[in-house]
């Protein structure tokens, strides 16, 4: 089968228009079928700050009121995923935004209010990937933002790097998926202090070890979740680490293996 | 030929959700290939206002700086767009949204700074199909916003009814096109306070002596003149009105000949 990469870059890379700039730049010249899943930054933080809208916060995860909603539609649909369509075909990599709505292509269910109420947030039930499917064949580049629909005219905001290990699992049966989560980090760190503490291979009995350890970054861990869900299903390849790791041979990364 | 429907909506239509939702619950229904365009209605300068960004005008027309294009690309590429793309989808209708810049559909020169400079405004150059065209084949519903961009990177705000009839235009050697600019009053009116005052037909004889008269609504007036464009190219059909003379035999319009 061939390869689809499916990549998803968050965090500073996305705040920094120069990072920004030089990712896309390089995926612009990654050969063969590819696709991007992006989340926000801090715009969105800051976008609700300047309009007064208030963070709320449950066991520091946030709610996402009708409100922020908004602000996550206009920031995520609106200004970054145009910013990097541009961007992109600047680079001569023709691409087309996405929200899960858009074509239906990832239909998600609100999260159930009970035990807590997260608001308008979606947890992924179907990707449909005929649309996605027939662009990939035309040479266009799919980039998917953090939203998808319940299919009965809400959106939803749903985690991005959800979005893209389930649309990774959804075309595992096509192609052989290569799944790259891209951050500021080198990959899952031994020590998260030291950027050179590395793991380079991460299976499910080594992974069992780490959490027994309480060793690994609390904001990694539903990355981790979401890296081994997709390797257990089928894809072909999932890795973490900074972008570097698709341009660089010589770049350290995390693999993770089943 | 097949007949494609462009229907272009504005102003009060997407300002109101009531309005919003009652037209695209009969648009859904509207058989054959179609494409929607559509400005932003009052939300973009009601998000400017929160946010104090100035809304500059020369001559009563509204500049484009760098702000007022992050404003426009949330509200209408992100906030606008992907509400009507998620409703749409409700109602069966498979869409997906797009901007200038997606797949690269509509390319724009930025105006020049010479006379007046209003900054990030693009003026159509080329409208690519191939895209557009495969995805009306799989029965799915081009959503355009009103933003284009320059391929070399940077978005520019484009008026939507331009947007209309260069699409038009474009696919007018592959179908029937029927252009429909959709606003709130009844087509053009012989008398600007009377809504019954409808025109029923404008050719280039009448759309002269209605200069001459000095008789037209100042905002009519680009709508006119894109909408003469239009049928001068191959536009088969062109149509000003509410949107109820899609759905409504009975209702008045404005049908433009050339």
């Amino acid at each position: 089968m061939k390869a689809l990469k499916i990549i998803k870059i968050g965090g500073s890379i996305i705040d920094q228009p120069d990072a920004l700039d030089d990712f896309l730049s390089e995926f612009s010249k990654l050969e063969g079928p590819k696709l991007l899943v992006h989340g926000g930054g801090k715009l969105a933080t800051d976008l609700a700050e300047k309009l007064n809208v208030e963070v709320k916060l449950v066991d520091g995860r946030r709610i996402t009121d009708i409100n922020t909603l908004d602000i996550i539609t206009m920031v995520y649909a609106g200004k970054v995923n145009k910013k990097i369509i541009s961007k992109l075909q600047r680079n001569h990599c023709n691409s087309i935004g996405f929200t899960g709505a858009d074509s239906n292509t990832i239909v998600s269910d609100k999260r159930p209010e009970k035990p807590v109420d997260f608001g308008y947030v979606g947890d992924i039930k179907h990707v449909n990937i005929e649309t996605i499917q027939l662009l990939l064949k035309q040479h266009i580049t799919p980039v998917f933002c953090a939203i998808t629909h319940d299919g009965n005219g809400q959106l939803l905001n749903t985690n991005a790097d959800t979005i893209a290990s389930e649309i990774a699992i959804a075309f595992s049966e096509l192609y052989n998926v290569e799944l790259y989560y891209c951050f500021e980090k080198s990959g899952v760190l031994q020590n998260v202090e030291n950027d050179n503490s590395v793991i380079k291979n991460i299976d499910k009995n080594s992974y069992a070890k780490l959490l027994g350890q309480n060793n690994i970054a609390a904001g990694m861990l539903p990355k981790l979740a979401n890296a081994f869900h997709a390797i257990n299903n089928q894809v072909h390849k999932v890795c973490i680490g900074k972008p570097e790791m698709l341009f660089n041979k010589n770049s350290k990364f995390t693999t993770i293996q089943n």
